[in-house]
């Protein structure tokens, strides 16, 4: 531990960083919020004690150097950058070539620069899972429901294709029907690889049908840094998976953070979909 | 060979069996068609000599027996069939639950299924890379632009990516940014796996810029049965790879079919896009 002072969150858009802030105040813990514009939900923002663009090295260490955290977390995800992010990014950094790069780096790349840059500077970066394990989808968990062998064959091939993708900057989910891969998460994100799998449907029989089958698996790449990007599961990704027509959801275990865990199993009773926790084949590796 | 008659072309959708059909009249050589309802072009579907609906196998299997063909092959995709052509085959099976059944197969599943009926019946089935080897993209193929260091960096993460999806009913195509993979294609189509990358660079900069780079990856899976479903590009692919900002196009060599080449490489030049074929590390196993 670098510091005494507070656990610092650094908060990206979407439910995750307001999660952790309901988590970590019912638990009676001491925080800092450090929203990036144009990413954070306005909520959150209200909320936060500093405000930074994401690529403004210069206020976000300022920050730390005067908060003294104990840790410092990366949550919620600040992939796409907005037309603004970019442009006060602009204005800070020497030039135009720089963030160029950073972002052909890819998502994962900038994010595990900044991990190093904040280690570096002697600081403790931890992941939201483990300032949270509340959050973390247990091997125990399911629903009401569960896969039949087809859906069971589908997560098996599921589960190997994204083993397959590991090498690449690519890929913490895919929507399988039996052996047919249906699609493979790009920098999209869940939602709207969901939307695609809907838009398949479509166009496949002229009008989408009530239930075709087929499962979202999402689960962390092996060796992928979770302090960096945990995959996500939530409210709205039982609403898509539903308007996908798939049979249900598996999880990595361990390893997949379940947003508003309650309300997210509800509706996946409610809307007849199964949702599972899998164990990893390479999450062995981590626990030896 | 198993006739002495014409080569038999079962026609599905695209390009491909229209210039099939100009090479084997060019060639000088005798053909018939069978065009593929709700899947040929109508320009086709005036020429063809026969027409049915993709399942239906006692006019399909007729037909054949009635043109006794010294070769067999199928052209052009019949992936995602309308509505109609769906409609026309409940009819003919005996229940839904074949037809989805079918189709839960997977794409490669029921073309490879088709070429095995036709095998056991004593037809040969080739592939249209068999009968007209000018339209196969030679190692020699390049445009006036050559790819540079990021775009030959690209080319091999995406070579290496479709290596690994090979095992797997997905992915005969990629856009890799550097060492980025931002889109891999699914049952969608290369088409709109490129409309999907130009959408993603528009939500990341508010507006689309000119020319980010990537490079569209398309080759054969190994192992991949080239009778069945060949990768293909064309002039539509030059302009959608445009549109999503690309700056070049590499194909597997000997694995590829070009449609149109003189116009796709023309068209390429003119918007200043590379394209060119790579050897792919499964080709030599084949020519053992």
């Amino acid at each position: 531990m670098t510091g005494s002072g507070p656990i610092a969150i650094l908060a990206g858009s979407g439910q995750l960083p307001i999660q952790l802030v309901e988590y970590l105040e019912r638990t009676g813990q001491d925080f800092r919020i450090l929203a990036f514009r144009g990413f954070a939900a306005p909520e959150l923002r209200r909320r936060a004690h500093a405000q930074a663009d994401l690529l403004d090295l210069k206020t976000i260490m300022a920050t730390l150097e005067k908060w003294q955290p104990r840790a410092v977390t990366l949550a919620g995800a600040v992939r796409r950058p907005g037309f603004s992010a970019l442009l006060g990014a602009y204005s800070l950094l020497r030039n135009r070539q720089e963030v160029k790069e950073v972002i052909a780096r890819g998502d994962d790349q900038v994010l595990r620069g900044a991990v190093m840059l904040l280690e570096e500077r002697g600081y403790t970066v931890v992941g939201a899972h483990e300032l949270a394990s509340g959050l973390v989808a247990p091997l125990a968990l399911h629903g009401d429901l569960h896969p039949g062998p087809d859906d069971r064959e589908a997560v098996e091939v599921g589960i190997s294709l994204l083993t397959s993708l590991s090498a690449f900057d690519i890929g913490q989910a895919a929507v399988v029907s039996r052996r047919h891969v249906l699609a493979i998460e790009g920098p999209e994100g869940t939602d709207r690889m969901l939307r695609r799998v809907a838009g398949l449907r479509r166009s496949w029989l002229g009008l989408r049908r009530r239930r075709e089958g087929g499962v979202l698996i999402k689960a962390a790449k092996r060796g992928q840094d979770l302090r960096v990007d945990m995959p996500a599961i939530g409210p709205r990704t039982i609403v898509e998976s539903v308007q996908a027509g798939l049979s249900g959801i598996a999880v990595g275990a361990g390893s997949t953070l379940i947003l508003e865990q309650e309300k997210t199993l509800r509706l996946a009773n409610e809307q007849g979909l199964f949702l599972v926790a899998v164990d990893l084949p390479w999450m062995e590796e981590g626990r030896e």
